[in-house]
Order: C-alpha cells, then sequence, then structure tokens
C-alpha cells in the first residue's frame, strides 16, 4: 500500500528540520516546501534542499514569493537583526523579526500543493513557547486555518473535513525538540538557524535564534555542529 | 483627513474591476493587488494595470506566485478551456478551472500587504451564484477567512479583530454587477474575462466566462466593448 502524502514546510533551520523527521517516521510520504521569499541570504534556501536530501523527501519544491515588495521586517527588509538583547523569553510582545501574515501565506500554498499531490495533511515547526509574540504560532490560529481549509479546497468539501495541520513542536522546548530530533537521524549540522549569517554562511551567534539554539544544545550537553562567528555572550556554545 | 487604506484584489476581469469601483466610491483610498501566477497569458496582468490606472489607485502591485508549479487546473496547466459546455449555470459541481486554494493563496498576499500598509480592510470580487462550484467562494469561507485574519496577524491582535474582507458582489447577478460598475464609471473594455484569449488579445466567447458576460450584456441591452474572436452559439453578443 501507498504512503499518505503529507506537505512539510521545511525552511532550512532547525524546528523544520525536526518536523519532517517527524512526519516521516509517521510514515508519511513527505512533499517539503521551501520559500525564497526575498530573504536576505540564499543560505537558508540551501540549507532547505540539504535537509531535505539527508531525510529522504519525495520531493522538495523552492517557491518564489517575493514579500519584500510588500516591506515591514528585519527579515525580509533593510532593518537591523537585534543582537543580544535582553528579555529573549519572555514578555509576549511582536518582535522585529515578525514578517506580515508569514505563516498564511506559507500554509496557504502548502494546500494549494497538497490539493494537487491529493494529501490531506501538513506539517509546520511552529512553537508557542519560544515564539510566544508571533500571533501566527498560536494553537487558535493554527485551529483556525485548519477550518479554513476544509472550506477553502474542493478536496476538503469532498472530503468532509480530511485536511489536517500538524504542529508536533508546538508545546516544546527546544531543547526536547533536538532531542527529538537527534533520536530521529536529523544532521542538525546541515540546518541553519541564524537571522544574519555572515558571507561564509557561519552564524553570528547573536540573534534570538542563535541564542536559544545555542542555550539548548549546552543545556542537553550536545555539541552544535554548525559553524559561529562568536558565541553568545551569555551562552557557552 | 487621510481616507483609510484598503487593499483590493484585482485580477483585470469584469468584477474586480467593479469591486474596486465600489471600494473607492466608499471612500477609501485604494491598494490593488495583482498576481503573476503562471497564467496561460499575460492580457490578464496587462488588463488589471489598465483597470487600476483608469480607477485612480494609489497604487498597483503585481506579484509574482508560480502557482503553476502546484499543476492542477486549466488556468495554470495545459488542459483544455471547455466551450459551449452545458449547464453553464448549474449543479454545484466542481469546474475544471479551479486552482487549488486560489483564493486562500489570494487572500494571504493580501493581508501581507494591507498588515504592512497599516489597512485593516480587504475587497474581493467572489460571487456566489455565477460560481457556486468553487468552494473558496462561499460566504462560510469569507468568515472563516476575516476570523483567520485576525487570528494571523500583529495588527488584528492588537486592533482586535478590526480586519474585514469585503465581497460586496457575493450575492449580485452578473448582470447587477454590470448595472453597479456602469453606474461608478467602469470602463469594461479594459477588463478581461476570457479563459482563452486569442494572440491579438480577443476573447472567445465561448469559455464559461466569456457566456456568462455576453449573457449578461445582453439581458440589460448594452453593447459588451471588448473584442470577441467568435459569439457563443446560444448568446446573442
Amino acid at each position: 500500500m501507498q504512503n499518505k502524502k503529507a506537505v512539510v514546510l521545511l525552511s532550512g533551520g532547525l524546528d523544520s528540520a525536526t518536523v519532517l523527521a517527524i512526519a516521516r517516521q509517521k510514515g508519511f510520504a513527505c512533499y517539503s516546501l521551501g520559500f525564497d521569499y526575498g530573504q536576505r541570504h540564499r543560505l537558508e534556501i540551501e540549507a532547505a534542499q540539504a535537509v531535505a536530501a539527508s531525510l529522504g523527501v519525495v520531493q522538495h519544491l523552492v517557491l518564489a514569493v517575493n514579500l519584500r515588495v510588500f516591506g515591514g521586517s528585519a527579515l525580509t527588509a533593510e532593518l537591523a537583526v537585534p543582537k543580544n538583547r535582553p528579555g529573549l523569553h519572555g514578555g509576549g510582545e511582536i518582535p522585529v523579526t515578525y514578517v506580515p501574515a508569514r505563516n498564511t501565506v506559507f500554509l496557504s500554498l502548502a494546500l494549494a500543493w497538497a490539493e494537487t499531490l491529493g494529501a490531506y495533511d501538513i506539517f509546520l515547526g511552529v512553537n508557542a513557547l519560544d515564539y510566544s509574540g508571533y500571533p501566527d504560532c498560536r494553537p487558535e490560529y493554527i485551529a483556525a486555518f485548519e477550518k479554513l481549509a476544509n472550506l477553502a479546497t474542493a478536496a476538503g468539501v469532498e472530503a468532509r473535513g480530511r485536511f489536517r495541520v500538524h504542529t508536533p513542536l508546538i508545546n516544546m522546548r527546544k531543547a526536547d525538540i533536538i532531542k527529538t530530533g537527534l533520536s530521529l537521524g536529523v544532521d542538525y549540522g546541515r540546518t541553519l538557524s541564524c537571522y544574519d549569517p555572515d558571507s561564509q554562511g557561519r552564524s553570528c551567534g547573536q540573534c534570538d535564534s542563535c541564542r536559544l539554539r545555542l542555550e539548548a544544545f549546552a543545556s542537553i550537553g550536545v555539541v552544535d555542529t554548525v559553524r559561529y562567528v562568536q558565541a553568545s555572550r551569555d551562552v557557552a556554545p
């Protein structure tokens, strides 16, 4: 019997690589989807391709959607990425690295591909703990998208609500995400989390994303094999 | 006082041109958004630009999203467009011209732009009567997207649900849409409805979209000023 198909959103970061490994472990035939959305660096796209290949996807697709034309975020426009900012874990305020409606855009495109493939399962690496400031990482947002998917599509209507958005990391701590991925064979050396890598592809070690990652690896006593320019002031690499 | 901003989805067709005129008449400063999504012809994109200019938008933006990579519809892939098919108005079955998750993709991108602009109003020309086979033209779908928009965005969360998706045509007949647009100064000669225009930009007159349009113009005794290759067998042009 053929495996059920799933579309997995794959950014090339630590979280989405882990999600892909989880989807594969659940027996899905995985179709991974990455985006070229006017990121400041192409390294993220290359990392996603490397992760997809190493985890045996059926197909990896990179779709160009130039969100930069809208402006509005440190990840797509020319704003400075915050380094070593206070309040790494806290507060619930919306960070400057927030991209308007990003998960909605990405999930919509995943849904379009899923419907074409005959897939009813979409996997997304959102996390409600480390990204508490992002409105589109909350469980109520995911539930609303799942409802929309089943109303929006011919497949959803005909199959009476079979679309599911899987967010296996949503309540996990970063350290547990890494432990899960390691147990499923993820090579985190292929991933890229940094918001601001240098021209040689080395991670900065000081943006929020690097610091959360370094802190989590340190907490479980595992060496992070990605290359860093400089470790964060407050986290031992 | 500055006018409130609205993002208007503008395909270059008859419906979206009318919606833009309605949004303008309601006093919004209009930002129109068109897509280059791998259509078979660029005429649709050019029609949208001509309509936007003629109706005085603040900015018209064409965003490239290559939905063709997903395959799956007569409007993006190499399937034949049905001509003079029986059952033009009926049945509720999903037509071959359906594009997977199209309105969800387009609304998501409109939402991203709206949030960046500080707009809370999105206008969309869906119609539940003539397009009864499209799941993403139903009122319950629009309501679900509106709910999602307010959960998905920083602006929605901070402004406690101010996003609105306006669908002024949803319960209108095509003939009433045209009458409304004419009263608001829409030049329908600049629009393009045909799914399969020829190389000279002439509409085929035989696809569902041409036939609905010709029938509606005929019913109100107005001459449709777009150029046709051939009128439909069952509708007087």
